[in-house]
């Protein structure tokens, strides 16, 4: 014999399309599967990226797309546009990388002489959350630790609270903030700060959430650690150069991002959050029959296979 | 002016110093902060790792540092001392890196007419719960997405279940399990899985967790990620080499870790939970008063600080 039996895999269909299921509820397995939900689909359930809030992001190991969130960071969100289109982020560097927190990264140095612009924001009032009523809320029926209610909207991880009419979006893997010194209004958006771990909730209502990341994580999140205190990246710094920052309505239409998203607000997104949150495949023994909020990937499909 | 005001930090003291504080709270912040506590807290509330249950784990990039979790899963922690002190890891590779979620590794292959020996197990089945009752089960306050209540104990992020009596340890970063097949009788600890991302919970109570990193997580978590379906490096495959794995008792005295852990049975380290609940410095203007449990940090300190 060549091997110990080994287990190949820890064989979780990469949870997207399959999920735990409770023990006594092994015999009744919803009768569609998530993947089938997902076949099953209207072409009207998915989204493509708007390019006036997407955000592309060179980095030497890969292209990163965030998608801007202006229906809950306006203003953050106008000044990013403005640096992005100015050319501000490009040959900035990500100086802070934390193991299990988070990549940071700040613009370009000005040449001497060179000024800020006045349409760029020197600083912005933290935006941390929004009337809730109207939003296109898809709540989760599980407990969260951190807030009274939690859900998806527009694609994005939030949480909202029935008693003061507020919501807001929460700090999952992928979630971009803006950076802020003490001063609540000291952040403008030209420091973006990215989850790459696990960490992140108790920083809900704190940080003002610009967008979440769509793609290309695996570039943020394998970086070098840090080398200084909380991750900063101290002299001799080993950073990585942004190499060019692009708003969506600046990359030519061939370039754009090829996937599309499942709308949280769809009938089959609904059906898909049961789905996963009870069905298994055949690798579970045990389902707690939950689903946490950084927990509900959101699907995404290629462009062509609409 | 030379620069945007940049907020230079999203300052949080790793969250391990400090947490979170309500914003109507912030008048009554706890008298004693968490580094406080830390400073205040007596020598026999520390321990350093037993080398009996100590993985040390040499990859290219560096050592990383496992404590093994033999009062839950004993007869796979067992099979891992015997895999380690076979040497049948050395020259090993991690052959699966799925972002936000695990590193995976297996055991060298046997040369041509090498057989296993018999003290090593081929399947072991799966160590799922343990009995509750005498436990050091230090628990949470507050609610949590896929479990009754959740805890600490010896360390471990754990969950337990009043109403059976049974009490697991839960997935959260840094988490080492040992891979299975489908089969939940497979698996035998020579694959390990490291969770190096946010998702894991859903695994609970169906995968063996053996231990938990203690140090070098940023070895493991900044490793190429897998170019294949759930993150398997595919030909030709850029693998990392398990340089060596050694049991603690059989790495030299003074090459063992140098750092201690925080008793989670003991009074500080409840006082540190509920500080770092609901204290905070002044970056934070608002806290939800909650911690989840991977959220519960155990502290650590240099050996020669006691």
């Amino acid at each position: 014999m060549k091997s110990v039996r080994v287990p190949t895999i820890l064989c979780i269909p990469a949870l997207l399309t399959a999920a735990p299921l409770h023990a006594q509820d092994i015999a009744k397995r919803p009768v569609r599967a998530p993947s089938e939900i997902l076949r099953a689909t209207r072409a009207e359930e998915w989204r493509s990226l708007d390019p006036a809030n997407t955000l592309y992001v060179d980095l030497p190991g890969g292209q990163v797309i965030i998608e801007l969130a202006p229906d809950f960071a306006p203003r953050h969100v106008e000044n990013i546009r403005a640096l992005a289109r100015g050319g501000y982020f490009d040959g900035g560097a990500v100086h802070r990388v934390q193991d299990n927190f988070v990549a940071q990264w700040a613009p370009r140095r000005l040449s001497d002489g060179e000024e800020w612009p006045a349409h760029i924001r020197r600083g912005i009032d933290a935006e941390i959350d929004v009337d809730s009523e109207g939003l296109p809320f898809t709540p989760l029926p599980d407990p969260d630790t951190y807030a009274p209610e939690v859900g998806l909207v527009a694609g994005f991880p939030a949480a909202r609270d029935p008693q003061s009419g507020r919501a807001w979006l929460v700090h999952c893997y992928g979630s971009v903030g803006a950076a802020r010194g003490v001063d609540p209004g000291s952040g403008n958006g030209s420091e973006l700060v990215v989850n790459i771990g696990q960490r992140g909730r108790p920083l809900d209502r704190n940080a003002t959430i610009v967008g979440q990341v769509r793609s290309g994580m695996e570039h943020l999140s394998t970086l070098p650690r840090g080398n200084g205190p909380l991750g900063f990246h101290e002299d001799p710094p080993p950073q990585t150069t942004l190499e060019r920052v692009r708003l969506g309505t600046d990359v030519p239409e061939a370039e754009r991002a090829r996937f599309q998203i499942l709308r949280t607000d769809s009938e089959s997104f609904r059906a898909f959050i049961i789905a996963i949150r009870s069905y298994t495949d055949d690798f579970f023994t045990y389902s707690a029959n939950r689903l946490g909020v950084c927990d509900a990937v959101v699907p995404t499909r290629p462009t062509d296979a609409g």
